[in-house]
């Protein structure tokens, strides 16, 4: 049983410089990188852009859709990228070509590592319930990959004060979601925030910081905030 | 068959003095009011704010979680005003209670009045695939409850130019939307807007306007933006 090794960005468009750095050292010798790019429409044209981006660092990379089986796709993958999108559309795709549990067995077990960005952050973690995407598509369940014990916001906001806008602040939909029974704590993650997971650490990468949330809980926790220095 | 009469409106927090002043000529002759507060958790408290509200202008609020017979309560009800909160939780409270389609009949077949605000007015539409709100509870089906032949995005927010957030704009999620096969037009109702459906005749009031978007459409409609002016 090799160590999980997940990357998991907040910002969608995250296939750039940065997050390529970060790339470079979690994947290590992998050459050959498949990218899921369900979560949008074109998928051929998201694939080409970022088969581009990771040319650049000597990288391959596979289109899942390309595959005549994706399940084997996965079966055989050195290192996997889901990226970002609407996390509804891309959580359904991959119960559509049944390759959840592989994707869950082929990390948990394999040590396969697994970088995902914005959605594909979200699909990596309990369940899509804590998304800021619209539903546009009905997943046959909420329930995701699983592959953390908690939930993530990605491209989390803190309140605005001079905000005249009627709509929830983040942390009140986030509260919103621990007055349901049984839900995991939220992690809510800042545009330009990574977080690594080795084994059963985790570590926050990046300048941003994020906040935890937890059911019933007095306090929140600010990790990493630079506005608290 | 009485004609449909539906009043829609963008913000959550609209039970205040205008949206108030938009109910009176709305409800007519009606004297108590059936309240539906299933998109808060506190439904006790929520309808207390209501109440206390509505009965400034002389009406009577029932609180459909009080009536033992909630079918029974709709199907006896002068008028209904279903509140803002999280839409998720409101229309899986709606199936669970099985208030779904005696709530559109008494719409659609006996006129009775509709009131809704934010989740109110999402559930009210074809499906609630273009709430903002945040997938906290999984209802049975995204189907709503059918009153008009299109989508609400509630709180509707122009892009913002100057903004330097990475997640997708609110146009950006409803052309999504309409990237999936069969989708219905959807209006993005500005906050300070409010639609009023008589028959087959829907107007907008208030002072902000609204944006309609097509499926495929070239060009949307812009109605009433004041910027435009």
């Amino acid at each position: 049983m090799m160590e999980r090794r997940l990357l998991l960005v907040s910002n969608s468009t995250a296939y750039g410089g940065s997050f390529l750095d970060h790339c470079q050292p979690h994947i290590g010798q992998v050459k050959r990188v498949l990218f899921v790019p369900y979560a949008l429409h074109d998928r051929d044209k998201y694939t080409q852009a970022v088969r581009a981006k990771f040319s650049t660092l000597g990288y391959e990379v596979d289109g899942i859709h390309e595959a005549s089986d994706p399940v084997a796709a996965v079966r055989k993958a050195e290192g996997i990228f889901i990226g970002g999108g609407n996390t509804f559309r891309l959580l359904k795709s991959l119960y559509d070509n049944e390759v959840v549990s592989e994707i869950r067995r082929r990390v948990l077990e394999d040590g396969m590592p697994y970088m995902g960005s914005s959605a594909g952050t979200n699909v990596a973690t309990v369940s899509i319930c804590t998304t800021n995407d619209m539903p546009i598509v009905r997943p046959p369940t909420f329930a995701a990959i699983g592959l953390v014990p908690f939930n993530i916001n990605p491209h989390y906001l803190d309140p605005d004060p001079k905000s005249r806008h009627m709509g929830e602040t983040r942390e009140q939909r986030i509260a919103q979601y621990h007055e349901e029974a049984d839900t995991p704590p939220v992690l809510g993650l800042r545009e330009g925030s990574l977080l690594l997971v080795e084994g059963d650490k985790a570590t926050l990468q990046g300048s941003t910081g994020a906040r935890l949330f937890t059911r019933g809980a007095g306090k929140d926790v600010d990790e990493h905030n630079p506005r608290n220095n």
